[in-house]
């Protein structure tokens, strides 16, 4: 099996979160520093770090910032300065899972804490551990993807679910590189993702990066495209899954998903285990975050829509499981109907 | 009934087509003139003046201009511009048929001239009459529409088709305009229509113009506004109607139509008779014009996706007619099975 060399998207250093800075890709490649609560929370909801692994663990380290900022020994109001922070975090965006899911995690170490040294560390190794995880659930989950992928397929994607929607090692497009790193020719053809273009710039980025063929397509166009019998499949990542197998992913997935199946396309969601919710029974349970309405009636400063037009910008929307083909986690290849229930 | 005021979106003054420049709005509204068919055929193409009704009217009044150029009083001679000026404004634009059913009608006359004098005065009423038989369609078809909107309806349009993309008086959003005209409150959702904006930018102006409450949104929110059940009914129009009802109309409305269906809204078409193409069996029969790629992966002169990356940018789809629940023309609203033919 072929490795797939992750991207550094979210790392912790000198006390910082340091991201790629997605915001300005693909006409500049930069590494940002964290060093704040403040940035962290900015870096979030503006989406400079974006993709449910990765906003989890950019939350995670969020947290080690926190304590750093914090100016107290005190192991109750360390803990009082870490509660406030997750809450800051949290509130950020609130569809992807993955990110309260690593803050609960941290949350537990320290509410768990009786000593602030050992804390410190302990929270460390455990945002640390969620990295790692992270990588190694790519890892298996690109490679189990990879095997729903035959040469010459060429594949309709959605948003960006690469390396740099995840800790480096991708969830849908993950699966894309696997294959192209077991030898197979695979075309991507990529949606353009409106409003923010995450397809455009990041999934074509990722794609040039390895030398993969990418052809760029607005959605509107994805309908025709698949009517014409070019696409084996389509591949998409998820914000939330709910315990039946509902997925809630970037807006503009239900439509695709529809499309698919009516010109007989299978429709495969990549994530891991991080992003199902098993306190959700379906997607109707997930909130949907709905974003500021600039992002869709003005682009790179300029106005596309008369001033003061008011605009509907869901970032989110939810595909019913029985639209999904297979759902590919760390875990495998799960075929409907879904039940996904709590594990450990 | 309510009279809607058409806009001037073409006419024909000293010697000029008068366009209002499309590609400046929302910013800036501005009559342009174009009194060459080099400067007519390069505003069809860059869609300075677009909807098939509006180019049909443009590319009968470009044959005046072709006339007004010709430096030639032989008949024979004339003609032989006349022949030339609608080969090239012909190919500017290959999809809606009336740009070639208008030009056939001023060929019809130019063909059968017999003295100079007399077939200028001839063109010159062909041409009007071309208008003034538009905007009586509008009018009808626009009026026939209305009867299908109730108060406190919602409905949803692709692109632009208001009086911007006909001779003035508009399609399928001129029969939201009838509707409003006769006292019913209804709210557009225009989808922004990537990737040239028509719905962010016209749509939603034109609206704006006359009061009518809009909300902008991106193709990708579409499905989950539509299975949200607050959308009474879908709006487009049509560059081309088969004679099975198929039809041809800008990238996406195929989609649209898919996704009406699944949420049990109505998915109407409304468009004047010269877009039916008798001579076409099926909407494979349609030619479907490609568009530079720079349309899809720049915006405003800013790269939107990694520099030389492919794209896909068909400018149009094909909605089977199956999928469609009336075609409204200025002749009533037809209901499937549609068996378009010829007519006088």
């Amino acid at each position: 099996m072929a490795r797939v060399e992750p991207l550094p998207t979210v790392r912790f250093a000198d006390g910082s979160v340091r991201i790629i800075d997605q915001t300005l890709l693909p006409s500049r490649y930069e590494i940002v520093s964290l060093a704040t609560v403040a940035l962290v929370c900015e870096a979030i909801r503006s989406l400079r770090v974006r993709g449910a692994p990765a906003i989890g663990i950019a939350g995670a380290y969020g947290i080690l910032v926190a304590l750093l900022e914090a100016r107290t020994k005190s192991l109750r109001e360390l803990c009082e300065c870490l509660a406030d922070a997750t809450r800051r975090i949290g509130a950020t965006r609130p569809t992807a899972v993955n990110l309260s899911w690593a803050l609960d995690r941290m949350r537990s170490v320290w509410e768990n804490a009786t000593e602030g040294r050992a804390m410190v560390d302990a929270l460390a190794h455990e945002a640390d551990a969620i990295l790692a995880e992270d990588l190694s659930m790519s890892a298996a989950m690109t490679s189990h993807g990879a095997t729903l992928l035959r040469s010459a397929d060429a594949v309709l994607t959605h948003c960006n679910t690469g390396g740099l929607a995840t800790g480096g090692g991708g969830t849908a497009l993950g699966a894309v590189f696997a294959a192209v790193g077991e030898g197979r020719r695979i075309h991507v053809f990529a949606n353009e993702t409106r409003p923010l273009l995450q397809g455009a710039r990041l999934t074509a980025w990722e794609c040039a990066q390895r030398g993969v063929p990418v052809t760029v397509l607005v959605e509107g166009a994805a309908a025709s495209l698949l009517a014409s019998g070019r696409v084996a499949s389509v591949w998409v990542g998820a914000d939330r899954i709910a315990a039946n197998g509902d997925v809630a992913n970037k807006v503009g997935t239900l439509g695709l998903a529809v499309l698919a199946r009516r010109a007989g396309v299978p429709f495969y969601v990549v994530a891991p285990s991080s992003s199902i919710d098993t306190s959700r029974a379906s997607g109707a349970d997930i909130p949907i975050e709905h974003r500021p309405h600039d992002e869709v009636i003005r682009f790179g400063g300029v106005a596309t829509a008369p001033e003061g037009i008011d605009a509907y910008n869901p970032a989110f929307d939810v595909t019913p499981a029985e639209l999904i083909d297979a759902i590919v986690t760390e875990r495998g290849v799960h075929r409907p109907p879904y039940h996904f229930a709590r594990v450990g």
